[in-house]
């Protein structure tokens, strides 16, 4: 199944749009957009936290754990650097990043071919924004895809993928709407690819990775493969798309997930040769808006890219502290009644409360939206709705990440414990209590 | 005279489209746009310099100043900062932007109409983004307004000033232009007026900006006042036009000229609280894209815009070595038969070759563009032709910009002598040479 969602989000605009014509000019796309849901969520959280009202922060997905030291000495050192810097990043730092990816995921990317950005949501904008095509996203799906695709005025198309089939998109649902799609033009589709995924924390493996690939690839699909999660696969087993579809695929990454750097904003897209000039295109825009990324910040990334052993060994232990926080978490909500995958990678859960329906829609809780709400003020716990990730309006789904916790503290204890053994049984109630917490409440509450 | 550039722009798109349409699939406002001419010259110059070649470096307008030491310190401090900061910008430093403007502008901006941004450039591209309504900007101007209007595809009208009004905006011309442009909307016209000016390097009196604020007034044109040099004003006299037209008028600023700091990209907004509507709006596509400025510099920030004694010192005598140096280029060319106004603030001048351009016809040379090359191939000297500033395409105009010297050695010279007394005669020459011997060389190639 899928959906266009142009004349829907058009027709939208133009009532509000009527409606407040009396005080506002603004562009019709930008009328009745609100700020992005999970920016939101933190900043509602705080506000109740200030009021002495304890919350769960199960709502942003940012890290919890702290960037690496080594990351931020170099900060320290570089902080008089102060040069506008070349528009598509420091030239070491694009090496650094295409030796990451060539080291990481085995694909040959060259150091002309990264363009670095103000975060990677900025980098999906500017390529939004310079590429003329329609565009594809599988629901669920991160929360900024199709805001980006409306501000713009872009052609988005979303097809559904099913908890049965753990959000996965297949291969015979890229054919089937490749066939079905009635497209005015010839220019290729672009797909938007995001694994491990938020917000279900599932990834895809080799196998499905490459039948995507072949798939796109017969389609005349370009990928953008959003892997800012890459590293965060808690085996340590991400496998980029790029591998199976060099010619083909975008791989976006940064520091906000795996380096613990979301508040830096850094992110990074790296092109195959042939499609450079959708790189030029954006470039040429940056110039005309951000300019370059911070100075400081580029020279302390390439610190990160580079990824030495102290980073390495830091990497190996968040996932492990995130694996088994992941999994403990799923199983105490499947133990309540509460669909969910077990994690593979990331720090997402997508819950599917439909085995509560029933109870739920006798005290009113008839969608997602609603279920959060009532979770917030009645447990003080803040999870998104399935509707922020484009799924339906009334499905009782919503995503949680389990990111509440002291990461510092947590990451230190765990660095006690040799990589090879298991962390000690209390590990988690000890650092990681306010997840397990909130767990528990959202169980309790939807069973009661 | 004003010229609206909407259709002429598109048809060029589309023409180019077609030329390049068999490879590429890019969004035709996108089409045969180049990276900005400041960075581009920027980088040209890098790479001839890396070739062994002596380059006077007068493109970019870079402050030649190294941040200050306070400034830096703090990004040392709140390095290990790693959050998403609110959308809007950090609450402590957009109140210290707030205090600042009222201290150095006597104007009244509250902490919550101030928007921070990774640039002030990427703030007015989502300014331009969001409004619904027609743009003026006067000729010369700043090298990005235009591009940002065609990418985004808005009507921007110019209207040009001439050397004998010294590059000045007069109330009539607006009057005149308000008079004469069709319009099919009642929204009202967004002016971007931007002093001390890049490229002129000449800013507004009092008297000058209270009438240009009546005219705005009662014209329904709210002011976009890019007002990035004003603590560069070379008298420390700047005055805000949000003193005379507090509630149709935007204030920009940033840390990239007054503070030194344009690698560090960091952009301010000022909004009176009945266009809070369009920060709103700002704030929202902000939210969507580049979510928040860096954490770290965010943080250092607010010991720049405090302003203590350290840096009102600083500035002092900045502007003191501008002022200085600024005149003496200003009377080298002047003597030299290119006509420049004499500086009162920034770091630029605006040189109009007109008187000798006989001379120069007959050897070719028969606008800016052509001009600027040849001096750059036969003097190794960078300055960028009026045509990138919107002046006429056959114009003998171009922008120096009189910072091709080592801030930080100069001002530590400066600092020896009381801010009361003269700098010493040989000043220039010891500390800001290459500008000196740029200007020589710019006359005595231009004459012979």
């Amino acid at each position: 199944m899928s959906t266009s969602l142009k004349s829907q989000e058009q027709t939208l605009s133009k009532s509000e749009n009527n409606k407040e014509k009396k005080h506002l000019y603004l562009n019709p796309n930008v009328i009745g957009l609100k700020e992005s849901p999970t920016l939101r969520i933190n900043q509602h959280c705080k506000e109740l936290a200030a009021k002495g009202k304890h919350i769960y922060k199960l709502g942003l997905g940012q890290s919890p754990f702290p960037v690496p030291d080594s990351v931020v000495n170099a900060l320290r050192l570089y902080a008089p650097q102060k040069d506008y810097l070349h528009v598509q990043g420091l030239p070491e730092l694009r090496k650094a990043v295409a030796n990451f990816h060539r080291k990481k995921d085995g694909v040959d990317i060259l150091p002309e071919n990264v363009i670095i950005g103000p975060g990677s949501k900025e980098l999906l904008f500017l390529l939004q924004m310079v590429f003329e095509g329609e565009v594809i996203i599988p629901s669920p799906s991160w929360v900024s895809y199709l805001p980006q695709a409306k501000i713009i005025g872009n052609t988005m198309h979303i097809i559904q993928t099913s908890a049965e089939n753990q959000w996965r998109l297949l291969p015979e649902q890229i054919e089937e709407f490749c066939r079905s799609n009635k497209k005015t033009d010839n220019n290729p589709y672009l797909l938007i690819l995001n694994y491990p995924g938020n917000p279900d924390g599932i990834t895809y493996g080799a196998e499905s990775i490459q039948q995507l690939a072949d798939t796109a690839r017969r389609n005349n699909i370009y990928i953008l493969s959003d892997e800012i999660y890459g590293q965060l696969h808690h085996k340590g087993n991400h496998v980029s798309i790029a591998k199976y579809y060099p010619e083909g695929t975008i791989i976006s990454s940064g520091l906000s997930k795996w380096c613990g750097a979301g508040g830096w904003r850094l992110g990074t897209f790296s092109f195959p040769p042939n499609l450079h000039w959708l790189m030029d295109a954006m470039a040429a825009v940056a110039s005309e808006t951000y300019t370059s990324v911070s100075a400081p910040i580029q020279y302390a990334a390439i610190q990160a890219f580079i990824c030495g052993v102290e980073i390495e060994d830091y990497l190996w232990h968040v996932r492990k502290i995130l694996s088994l926080l992941g999994n403990r978490t799923a199983k105490i909500l499947k133990d309540g009644n509460i669909s969910v995958n077990d994690p593979t990678g990331g720090f997402y859960l997508f819950l599917d409360f439909t085995s509560l329906k029933d109870k739920l829609h006798k005290r009113g809780i008839t969608n997602g939206s609603i279920l959060c709400d009532h979770l917030l003020d009645e447990c003080g716990v803040a999870i998104l709705p399935g509707v922020d990730f484009n799924r339906p309006v009334d499905e009782l789904s919503a995503r949680l990440s389990y990111v509440d916790f002291d990461g510092a503290k947590a990451l230190s204890a765990s660095y006690t414990v040799s990589l090879h053994d298991k962390l000690p049984d209390d590990f988690l109630t000890h650092y990681c209590g306010n997840v397990i917490e909130a767990a528990e409440k959202i169980v309790e509450w939807a069973n009661s």
